[in-house]
């Protein structure tokens, strides 16, 4: 099972998006809140029992000064999917992709792109399906989704010039 | 197993810590370089095949406009973990970060730190711990080492004071 | 003939200038789109045949993690014009700029502003321009033209003030 | 009490000063290492009982994606002062200062400059002293100290000429 | 008493979150101008007598070059909270932050996130906490409450799903 | 014929390489220095006559605040690519590359990746190769090299393996 | 007398304040468009001639990779005062400051903050009042004026709360 | 007469450049440490007494959070020529750079490049300039040197070619 946490309530806006990939990969979750520097003891009690509660893959989502991905990677070790968020107080976003990113020599967080929560949800997926082989194929059939979207554009260019899909 | 790939000879540097540590937690591993804009035909190979041929996870470091992490992860379902190389021809390793990091929607990367290689080892690990219970606890052997490590220090600052450590 | 690619129908939006300023200059251009992460497949075929399609210059335009330009000119020796497009993914451009800019030694990418597609069609115009006399009076003459407009709102400063035109 | 805390033995060469410092301004004070990632359960105990053990103010020094600041503010209400180390493993410092300084509203760190112990030192006195008025007396002698190192240098041109201070 | 200071009329937007925060805590605060490029003679006043009109902490904002704090800190030997304003002349908030940040040794500013006016305040009352019980014991009450507040979250989640909370 | 011209002296160092590849790829070049801010006129008068002097593509590499390549292009029509050279009086190479990169519209400057004088070569043989064919075959050779000298080292790992080297 | 030049109709926007700021301290100035990309010929005109066109001060704002201020100061041993336009294509301004700002040695601009064409008048008149004692003094009483709008802020809110002021 | 000035003794290092082109262009100047933050007091004297004390432009060099020149602009309506200097305790001198460029409207500081000392003192002679023939001579004679300087280099070239001046 996935786990989805996030700092605030405010990030649900971002990572719900980690939620609806692994609906459509048919992949299990659940999600919650955890905020390490309002809540740090649920942190600790999420993070410490994680294996045990039968979680497999962790995705945390912060902003700003953002300390949840890794101080839940320092409490287990599962492997910690990191989403920086763009939060409203953060400085461009740079806060949230360093502090999440720039993890300390043997504690990991995998870290992906700013407010890329569908990705996060994508990665914990792939993770599953290094064990899990129709998890492998449904992942097979989502990549091939992507290109056919793209060939469809390409069509419609071809079909009908540039200038209407602007 | 995992593959180790890397985009230039002079990364070895670098990535060699991700071997070490996949050495010191038991994980079988294959190391060679792939580079994305001098060997493409060798990156599309290696990609397209990966899968058939028994990788589980992928680490690719690169640096500078660095392509390899994310042009793998666009061909295989694989989880890839990206490494961003300081090298010589970065700025300040910002576009290697920045190169890895921001994979559009659908094709993530799990990015680590700078010259993070120790900790790609690590998450791979990791990875393949969530179905190999004996690597899961290599993997908390391994995060209590880390630990202890640092009650040493503390109790060498306790006994002897601080100034002899610096 | 140049080819005008780009990593997603909404970089249509930004490199619609790199043709309209093509047409402009009567040169003759194709533009259709072509996903690095999401068609890798297709860049190659597309790279790969560039030359012996009669493609003599690429212009390519991608945003966030842009590894398009790149990877195309790891394929094929013609020149390739990146073209960093601040996509919606993006932290504020540079992850585009840096990621198309940086390529190393071996792989050059020409690349121009952010967002800057019709800087790129008057640079691909400039490449032709260089076995073609006829072009290149084109392009003097469009270069007289910029020089007219400066002149023109001069003179509307001198006749009316400089109020007027804020 | 002060109680200085860093997250590495490699922070001593840099968070030296600030014991140095409140050596100086007589202000007694601990230190030790409490690592956030590696030494988590240390980190929860410290903190919650920091108050109680008699501590008054703790200046946490970390680098990198630095959370023991953050964490500790976030388990005490005690005033924690951060100071952001430009470690081996930091993007000149950028990160080590975002992720102290950017914290989330409720949850205050005193962040200083980066490589700032020092400072930290005296911030730490400064608040001692707003009730303690000998140590606000030494402090203002300190401060008069400053002051004088620069008029001897002030002196020493006007006696010397510039050239032979550079 | 908190003295609550900053660079301009339009910075009251975000200091104003200071005094409210003070207010909750039931910490006494005056609140003025006092603009050190403007009105220098007036910042010399203020930051000389701070002390012996019975100030405690001083928390000073500003955006641009922010040297309101800096100078006030060079003033007087009170802790001084500096707040970087993301003013309307600011380059994205970090010369607001790097110059309250990177004050030289001997003389600190405690610095909080850009805009961080609520956690300035929040930092004063924990200053003052150091040597009042009473407002020590609201400090913690007022941590609990942040608490709550996030299990409210949680509570609502589980009863009615994530969606309705974005 | 391809020009190679550079702000200072000091810049040779860096753009030396420019010179090397056009050397190793058989196009005939000239090179000189040519100051945008110490010999302006010398500027005028190089970039008005380029094109009757026979020149086909410039290349030109400047340093700190870089308007060499950015002036050359507001002079002639020729393709001009710059050079950004992280000089001694630059802060980081930002300077360089932005003052270079970010032309407006209507005046590109090609630019390549900070001190890339190397790629600079290539991408001006690439040019001329659009109408040279023999050019263009050698272009193909460089290519092919840069890859086996990959090949090569993969297999000495292959035999030998990673760490000898590192 | 004062000159005011701009890359581009589009900066009257942010520099016509400094007009209205040197109509506020009655001095003498023009007022012209100048583009260094677009009409090189007139910016050598121009700047060649200035001063003995009886100009005694240039004040030059121009947008992204901005070459106007520096090109200026190139051909004339006037002061040249750069304003750096925060344009639409610049990115977030830096590209602007920085060439402007990072002159080589020998060629100063005297370089003030981004969009600040009002500060690029005044820093004129401070030149200007250099030898010209009635201008300074009616410089003095500028600096009088921005003092007093701070003290009645400063009466508002002692009378009136600070709340109604946000 | 022009005043340099710097925050403290280190500075000497890069400051003592303003002086030593006064020299050359037998401008008067005299040159002193002035702390902002450690002799705030020194600071205001200095300022107020600036222009009565016969000084008609000021030089003042700053590091980190640098408030000298800004404070001095202040508390004079002289021109204040500001040199960021990339002190020890500078982030990459970004926080020298953006404390002294980024002032508000008002107060102008005119800025030079990170450690322009030199054309700190070049731009204060351009100042003087303005009311002083024979100084104006002076600079365009400086400026021919620059040129000629350039032109040997050529000359050298053209005769032994590149390779021995690198």
């Amino acid at each position: 099972m996935v786990s989805i946490i996030m700092g605030s309530r405010s990030d649900l806006r971002v990572m719900g998006a980690a939620a609806e990939v692994l609906d459509e990969l048919k992949v299990e979750y659940s999600l919650t809140i955890v905020s390490a520097h309002r809540t740090p003891e649920r942190l600790f009690d999420f993070a410490k029992n994680a294996r045990k509660n039968g979680i497999k893959v962790i995705i945390a989502g912060a902003g700003g000064a953002a300390h949840l991905p890794g101080m839940v990677a320092s409490l287990t070790s599962l492997p910690v999917i990191g989403v920086p968020v763009k939060s409203s107080n953060s400085i461009d976003g740079w806060d949230s992709v360093l502090s999440i990113l720039q993890m300390p020599s043997g504690v990991p967080v995998a870290t992906v792109a700013l407010d890329g929560a569908k990705n996060a949800g994508i990665l914990a997926a792939q993770i599953l399906g290094t064990s899990d082989e129709e998890l492998a194929i449904r992942l097979d059939n989502f990549k091939e989704a992507l290109k056919e979207k793209v060939i469809a554009d390409v069509e419609n260019i071809n079909a009908n010039g540039w200038k209407d899909l602007v």
